[in-house]
């Protein structure tokens, strides 16, 4: 069971902050998809918004450009070998939630787009359209309309492990070929006196 | 001495891949300046491009416009405290090349930008004009036109760190309020067999 519990929107940009690598949930009339994207990055703070780039020949193409929403999942380490695979078969040769190598997945409040169990955060996310740069790059623009988080991962606005946590609490940062580096050591700056003015 | 070997351009999307925050060089008639931000993303394999969020307000913003030029940087851990110093003051109000409180920059082949001592990686870039996603999101696309690694941390297109290296071969993803996630291990995911099928 996935534990969540909904995420602030002025701090939902907080989940892609730091550049995890992300799977992008799809449904339209009966139809749902998941696929793995490591080009995503917040894009606003309020409204929230996201910008992905969705490649024009997948299904998860089809299915956001026919439904116009997607989901933002942020994966944890535990199902890096489900991201691999949901980034590496199309969903129209494969099941992506096959029981045993595939992903299980919830329903969203706002969207028909699947969230992903195993995941950290999940953005449920509606298409601002800009058909320039769907065609032109690729690049789709969201509204962020929900957000929820697990709460042993993320709460009151911050990312924070339970004291001793192991590696099944951090995120994923895609490299190639099958490498990830996994989210490190949290730790803070201080800024040195010099630095202390308004920006 | 920074040390910088170039990068091959169908590889330098794997410079981003992962995630980091990186810092925005500009220059323009005189004048340059370096900002860090965690919004950005490659957009494309080949030739590269890259996503980035500049604000409207700010002087990195004026100078881009201006030249339609910028550098990506990627910090290393090393010089997370500059990274914070340069995204929290403007270049209006604080010469962020300072000795003492800022950094040194270099420069670059392609662009006029500045690129950023104690990187681990830069990406020369030109902005494609897209007035409408600048003028409503602040989202600037470019073409990467060149591309550098320091060879101990990127060579061969990959990142690889020197055997026993240290946290300084780290890069950063910034959380937010002074807080960074470095960037983890590394580790390679073997597909199941059930997944070896064609993409």
């Amino acid at each position: 069971m996935t534990e969540r519990l909904p995420v602030d929107l002025a701090k939902a940009y907080r989940l892609l902050n730091h550049g995890p690598t992300v799977l992008v949930g799809s449904a339209h009339a009966g139809r749902r998809n998941v696929m793995a994207a490591a080009w995503s990055m917040p894009l606003d703070f309020s409204p929230p918004k996201v910008a992905v780039v969705i490649d024009r020949n997948t299904l998860t193409r089809e299915l956001v450009d026919a439904s116009g929403e997607f989901s933002l999942n942020v994966p944890a380490r535990t199902i890096a070998r489900e991201t691999l695979f949901v980034g590496s078969v199309s969903g129209r040769d494969a099941d992506k939630f096959a029981d045993g190598t595939g992903v299980s997945a919830f329903a969203g409040s706002h969207v028909a787009a699947p969230l992903i169990d195993g995941c950290l955060a999940w953005l449920e996310c509606r298409v601002i359209p800009e058909p320039h740069n769907q065609d032109r790059y690729d690049l789709f623009l969201g509204e962020v309309v929900a957000a929820w988080a697990d709460p042993r991962a993320f709460r009151d606005g911050h990312w924070q492990s339970p004291p001793g946590a192991g590696h099944e609490w951090r995120s994923l940062h895609y490299i190639a070929g099958g490498n990830f580096f996994e989210t490190g050591d949290a730790f803070e700056v201080k800024p040195a006196p010099e630095s202390d003015v308004n920006s």
